[in-house]
C-alpha cells in the first residue's frame, strides 16, 4: 500500500493566494508540500508543478501536458491539483487517453490560503483513493468520488456530480 | 459510490477543545458537522457520539461498545474517530469482531480546534476510504492506510505503521 | 475608560471574502462583530457599515459621507475600518474637517477572511487608541500611529509612514 | 512615536501549544515573532523571554524578575505578556515598584496556536498602548485599558474588570 504517488499541481482555486501589494488573488508557489506537512503525511510522494493557472484559462494545448505528464511519468497512481471549473473537461481528456494508470483529480472551493478551505479535506481523499482504486479516471469532490467520464460540476451551486451514464 | 455512512465519535485529539476558563483541554461538542461543512461533504452520511474520551482512558467495554454499535448499525460502511494512543487496540478488537462491514478508524495528532490540525485531512481520508474498500478494518492516518489487524502506533515519533504479518 | 466608542465600516481588504461559485473576491457581511467576538471584547461600542467597497473605488462623495458620519453621530471616540490604498485620503478629508473627535483609521494588508490576516491585531490597536488619545485623527496600521493629516502608504512596499511636517 | 519598546515574554496561555507526542499542552518558543509578522509590524522592538510558566506556578521571585527586568531595561515602553490567573497580582508588583516607566501586560485567553485565539487583538492593543501612555502600570485586556493598581479577573466568567478606588 506504499506504492510511489505523482501529485501533479496545475494551479486552481486550491493554490490561490493574496497578493497583499495589489489586492488581488494571484499564483505564487503551491502550497502542496505545506499541506502534506499539516497532514503528517508519510507518503513515498513526490511533487511536480506543470502550470499555474486558473482552470478557466486552460486551453488544450495545456490539457493534453497534463495527459502526456500522466502518460509518460514512472508512477502509476496519480493526482492533479485542478481549478474546479474545468476540472470536468480535463478528466474526460484523461479518461479518453486511457492510460491504465489510476488519476484522481481533486482541488478546492476556497484557496487554501484561506482559514475555511476545504484543500485539506479534498487532498486527504484524492490521495487515499489513489492508493486503493483500481487504473481508471476519478474526481475526489465533496467527499465522494466521481468516475472522471462522467462527472461535472453544477456552476450555479458549486457542487459536482455524475451524469447518468 | 453513495452508500449512506455511519460515523461514530468516541472523542479523542480530534476533538479536543481548550477550556479558557480553566486553562486546559477537555472535551464539549464533536467538530465533525463543522468539519464535514468545511469539507462541503454532499455524502449522505449521520454522525453519532458514543463517547467523547481520551483514547488512553478507553476501557474494555468503551471498546466493546464501539464494536457493538459497528456490528447493530444499519450502516456497511463506517469511520470511527479515535484517539491515536490506543486506536491500534480497538483496530485488533473490531478485527477479532469479524463484522463484514468495511470500518475505518481515524483520529489526529493535533486537535481540530488548532488552526495547524490535520483533522480535516484525516477524515478526507477516512470517509474516502470507507466509500471504496472492501469490508475490513483499516486505519487511516499520515496519508495513508494501514490493516486494522497488524497496525501499530510508534509512541516517540507518533508516526503510524504495520506490523508484518 | 470605557466610554462609548463608534465603529464606521467602509469596506477594504479588511472586510473581503472570496465568493466561491464565483471564484473571486467581493464583499458580503462586515466581520467586525466575529472580530470582537474572538478578541472577548467587553468594550461599550457600536457598528454601523457605511459602504463595502474596496477604497480605489471611494469617491469624494464617499468620503464626505464617512466625515458627516463621523460629525454627526454621538459618540466622540470613532474608529473607520478603511481600504489602504486611500485611508490617507480619507484621513486628511477627516482632519481638514476639525471635528473634535478621536478619530482613528485602520484597516489589513491581508483580508481577515485569511487565516493569516493582520486584521484582528490593527484592530485591537484602533480600538485602544481611539480610547485614550486626545481629539484629533490618526491612522493604525503596521503596529503604529501615524498623525492623519501627514500619513502615507508606500504603494510598493504596502507600508504606512509619515511625511516629514 | 516610534520611540523603541521592550517585549519580556513569561509565558501563559498566550503561548501554550499542543505537543503532540505527548497529548498535552506545554511550552516551547515563544510566538511573538510569528505574531509581529503577522500584524506587519513596523515598531523598533526587542523581545525578551524572562520565563515560559503557567502563571499560577509564578513565585514571588519570579515576579520580582519580571520587575527588576522592566526597571533595569533601557526601554521606557515596556509590554509583558502573562498568563492572565496572576496577570492582576504581577501588575500590582509593578505598579508598586513605581519605576516610572509605561509598562503594558497583556495575555490571552486561548492559546496563539489556536485558531481561535485573541492573542493578536490583545497584542495590537497592547502596542499601542506602550506607545502613547504616561509611565504608570496598565493592563491590556478584552479590548479594554485598565488601571495595574486596581485591575482583577473574575475567575468564574474570564473577564477583567477594575476595582473601585
Amino acid at each position: 500500500m506504499t506504492e510511489s504517488i505523482r501529485v501533479f499541481v496545475t494551479g486552481g482555486t486550491f493554490d490561490k493566494r493574496y497578493d497583499e501589494i495589489r489586492g488581488r488573488l494571484d499564483f505564487a508557489e503551491t502550497h502542496l508540500p505545506e499541506m502534506l506537512r499539516l497532514g503528517r503525511s508519510r507518503l513515498d510522494l513526490s511533487v511536480t508543478t506543470l502550470m499555474m493557472i486558473d482552470s478557466l484559462d486552460m486551453t488544450d494545448a495545456h490539457r493534453q501536458r497534463v495527459v502526456e505528464s500522466c502518460r509518460t511519468c514512472a508512477e502509476r497512481r496519480i493526482v492533479v491539483t485542478h481549478g474546479t471549473d474545468t476540472m470536468s473537461e480535463t478528466a474526460r481528456a484523461l479518461h479518453a487517453a486511457a492510460l491504465g494508470k489510476t488519476v484522481v483529480l481533486t482541488g478546492a472551493m476556497i484557496p487554501y490560503a484561506f482559514g475555511s478551505s476545504d484543500g485539506l479535506f479534498n487532498l486527504g481523499s484524492a490521495l487515499s483513493l489513489a492508493q486503493v482504486l483500481p487504473p481508471g479516471v476519478y474526481v475526489a469532490m465533496n467527499g465522494r468520488v466521481f468516475a472522471g467520464a462522467r462527472v461535472r460540476k453544477n456552476r450555479e451551486t458549486g457542487v459536482f456530480f455524475e451524469e447518468a451514464s
